[in-house]
């Protein structure tokens, strides 16, 4: 039953509902030495929270995060790291409607035929708040990552139809438009078909992708904990993804292998790189030192604000009409999770295989 | 660094190299009191042979599993059951010419960058071999869930560009066509692309979807151990995957709320049905009783008969022509894979979550 | 480095040190259904509270427990149960001193050597106070275990050279008693013995055991996941444990066959008992439905305001003295941890082998 | 269900039932680089073997281990290491009197409660014979930490009352004495009391211990994966352990706080060493670079030829008594199975915590 855990040596645990008092996260198997404090949390949490009232809910969501263990002068000491948010401005009430009333595409449905019963406000532990907890764990993750010279930055690649133009790449773009969309271009196009969907209480969903840089070759176990089996998992857990690709993903099952192939070359210092990167930096499921490049796709919100066929607790058919505060798209919110996901993995597995050479524990414990 | 082992309370660990003595599995964690014999894994094993010279290598593989432990008087006894395949064709000087020199599109380099070392024989671990060992598992699992009224059924949907047409789906075509494709008529087109591409000295990729019916309501573990996250990491831990997708997949991220919702409806015996399956059974992580849709796609074949630039393991530049037996295309042969890994992944999410409430604990322990 | 969670299937984090802001536990698995309150928690804590001036330290801990998520409307939901402790009456100053010295016996030489680092602050992460997070799952589980028919009971034995009269145990003596020891006399005895320690500035330490009532015959799991050795593994990680005996313990070592096994002899309705119950309810790693019989040994606490040797953290010799507020034994206070562990334990072993016959699946998914 | 796993990151896995076709072990996990053979593992099963007529069964078990993967060369590759040893001499004939009718103080019952059914034959996978797998990974384990200056050695402290004179020691004693005692005057009174139990149709248990030496300070995973924690998990699921110590173990109960705690003093080369070692090498969970001592109390064979009261699988009440090869004392035999699970948990848990520091990490990825 226990399923709030993911990772085997850096390991997070979350925990919370969406209109209980609090929520969080804990992070065991951080190495020690790191200097962190809540300052490298906020903006984290800051990028998930709704910012634009064009693409996202007017709920309030101060998510203000408080460090309760594991730092001590303001380094992590290699214990436990606890960190929780509480819930503010819940309008729970809202919720009281939808007790007995299954939502199309939500899991209340699921909820009740797992556990019997569910914490129907806002969804529970199926509410997307629940991700607030990982983005803790990624801001944690990413100020390790950065010691070992790596970065992950997550994007929305899509909205709906409307693609983003990669060759305009800027990072500052991804931060500052409210699509987080890495050209303005696109992102205007999108607030538009955002406000369409809106105004046809309809909602949209969208593809957002991660480029993690500076992976050294050799990271990911096979043959079950290989590096894209692992972040497949993260990823397709985060609420509403349906899709995971790695590098080319569905398009490499129509491609041919002379195209697909990456093939090698000698890169400087005795490096080997590749002249193409169809594989996304992963090569039988270990770290080739590219580019690791992981897609998502996300579904359209479930709540829209028109009559749908659903049925109650009892089994009776019936119709719902969902109002309140609901964005017409989550993807914008969901790229920092992503993000997160991904060097929750990455930092997990580079820690995990540290030890795959006999060397490297040699040179350790022998020194 | 151990990474061999999938699932949690029915446990898998598969070991073995394309060309060393033997490869294997050991099952642990399935239930005592099933009816299981060599011959109930055999087929499946079977299925993953390359039969048509057509569609694949002309490598020998009898592949006779024996079951070693954790049968007895034809039951499974609740102990392990470790599955034995021996190796034989070995034809492992094929490969000395491989031995100092990086395959594009296969793991040879990472082996090497992780471990600084590895058996070149064939990609050694790193070998669609390895699979052998999952198929003996899937064989065990389907056997256990059949007993539940599951099925897990899996096929190929597309070879490079041709698709198949689902409306005609016969699961005797499946079995019987060199595609593993359901419908005849894109059989007989996938195996004149498949032709072509081996003129060419080329290979080519796919799709395969795996529809797993049966599975009530309530099976999957939020938020990390959802059943779709771990059908993720089973796909995707198959060598050559390099997408996975539920449901609708891609195809959600352009759809708006209104369409890829799926509405409930009443069903027979209190039973609650949708009036669609966008979602592919799977709601919050958690099983919904519809089907289960996952699908995934393959690259293709790394292994072409045509020069490729690559470097050696000193990192210099050189060329490479692989020859010896290759599949063009890997997909029919995986298409077992995917069922088996389905298979696996459900059968351990059943187990783990069936104490989700009180009162089955109580019915188990009480009675 | 995560070693932090106990259990597969009931799953529990424990975070916090002893003069951080706050310590908790994430109970991860626990079955939807239960009624659970602050209240069933709180006498937990209150029994590992100093109580009494003559066994323990005079720093009041009100040790109050926060429900933050996983039940609602009074009932657990299946959704991860974090509670939490605000810590108070820090003095953390007590322990400057502390900050570049190693005290004997405790765990701040080999804090600095694993992380290069350590909260100084009493003990920090090594405190005993990390216990009061076991207790607080030690009362979620045993209220699980109740529906069961399960009891779980722990009790000092010995403190020092003191044994207890285990022929005149009473529950209620063990819970009012300062030593918590079964019988009055002992009881008045050991606080003596206790006395004369603190005035000797020294200290003692003790025996513990738990008897848990109730559970059926087929809980635990061959051969590493042996009921047995995960109590083992549960119980010596309590700190101070330096022994873990099950039944007969290490008296087993010197007896014979003819006397030390437990003959079976029919029992009612069908059930088989012993005749004896030197295993202590376990053969072969599975309960066997007699008392299962846990004792462990605490050494004395090291904290002592006499006079030690010890090095500094430049690794020089110098001296050593104690002060502050220390108990001169905690065995007492100990006892509900340990019984704390064992209802863990045996929870965990119980879910995790519901499924341990295919039976037992069919009833619960073939409904 | 599934408990035949030990270890995080360094795992093993063992299969097989007493007088099913073979036995054996997956190891993965293990770093490559380290030479291994059948002839590093030949000698551990060696010392596992019956040798002795006065100590032990007449049952003749070659145990020839066979390496099916996981080495290339000669050397480990990274990848899983299967080990196979065939059954021989299976007597299983011997045991069909037994297939109805439980013998005290062996598994059969709780087997049979459990799974609803057992291999009888020879105690299925409940035998003594299931410890060769775990004797397997103890040798590769072994050989590894040799590489890091790390021995692991094991002994019989006494046989029933018979006590070894450990000042005596001599590890060429403890290989050569049937009893696998240190010195040879014990040896000579331990047999003596073995051929008396023997005659009088009865059998002994006694006490083996585990000095393992050279483990750097700063191995062991607070609060749950302590390292005396994981060892007591380790040594209490070998067969007939009832109780496990760690340094001065169950005596510690009654000691006073200013002898039981070791005072540290400044060693040589910067290092902290200790002016006595009654904690055995740890603390807090975590190694002090003192000897690590573990100590193990085993319960007389339970196999015994006079007559016993018991009940059959259907609950009736009956006599037995059991003829057959068994040793009158097993623990000459299993003291290899004690040092060989110390060295697989030393192992695991030095490479887990290999990465507790920024600094290794940058270490190893950074260079």
């Amino acid at each position: 039953m226990a399923g709030s855990s993911f990772g085997r040596i850096f390991r997070i645990t979350t925990w919370g509902e969406s209109h209980g008092p609090a929520l969080g996260c804990v992070i065991d198997g951080c190495p020690a030495g790191i200097e962190l404090s809540e300052s490298d949390i906020q903006p984290y949490l800051d990028r998930r929270k709704p910012g634009n009232a064009a693409v996202a809910t007017a709920r309030k969501e101060s998510d203000t995060a408080e460090i309760l263990s594991g730092v001590f002068e303001g380094k992590t000491t290699g214990t436990p790291i606890s960190v929780m948010i509480r819930n503010s401005d819940q309008h729970s009430n809202d919720y009281d409607d939808l007790k007995d009333i299954y939502r199309p595409g939500h899991a209340d449905m699921t909820y009740d035929a797992k556990y019997g019963f569910r914490d129907h406000r806002g969804g529970g532990r199926s509410s997307g708040r629940e991700t607030a907890a990982r983005v803790i764990a990624g801001a944690v993750a990413a100020k390790v990552l950065k010691q070992l010279g790596i970065t992950v930055e997550a994007y929305t690649r899509a909205i709906g139809p409307v693609e983003a133009d990669l060759s305009e790449y800027s990072r500052s773009a991804v931060l500052a438009n409210a699509t987080a969309m890495p050209d303005v271009t696109a992102n205007a196009r999108a607030l538009e078909y955002i406000a369409d969907m809106k105004n046809k209480s309809d909602s949209c969903g969208g593809v957002m992708e991660c480029i993690i840089k500076g992976v050294p070759a050799g990271v990911g176990d096979p043959v079950f904990d290989k590096l894209d089996a692992l972040l497949a998992q993260a990823v397709m857990s985060i609420g509403a993804v349906k899709a995971v690709e790695i590098g080319d993903g569905t398009l490499a099952a129509a491609s041919v292998g002379s195209k697909n192939n990456d093939q090698f070359k000698a890169g400087s210092k005795g490096r080997i790189s590749k002249k193409s990167n169809h594989a996304g930096g992963i090569l039988g499921g270990i770290s080739d030192s590219s580019d690791i490049i992981v897609r998502a796709s996300v579904k359209p919100t479930p709540s829209i604000s028109r009559a749908q066929k659903t049925v109650n607790s009892s089994g009776e058919n019936t119709e719902i009409e969902i109002h309140g505060r609901h964005d017409p798209v989550i993807v914008p919110r969901a790229v920092v999770v992503l993000e997160s996901m991904c060097a929750v993995t990455v930092l997990d597995s580079l820690m995990y295989g540290a030890t795959s050479r006999i060397d490297n524990l040699v040179g350790i414990y022998n020194k």
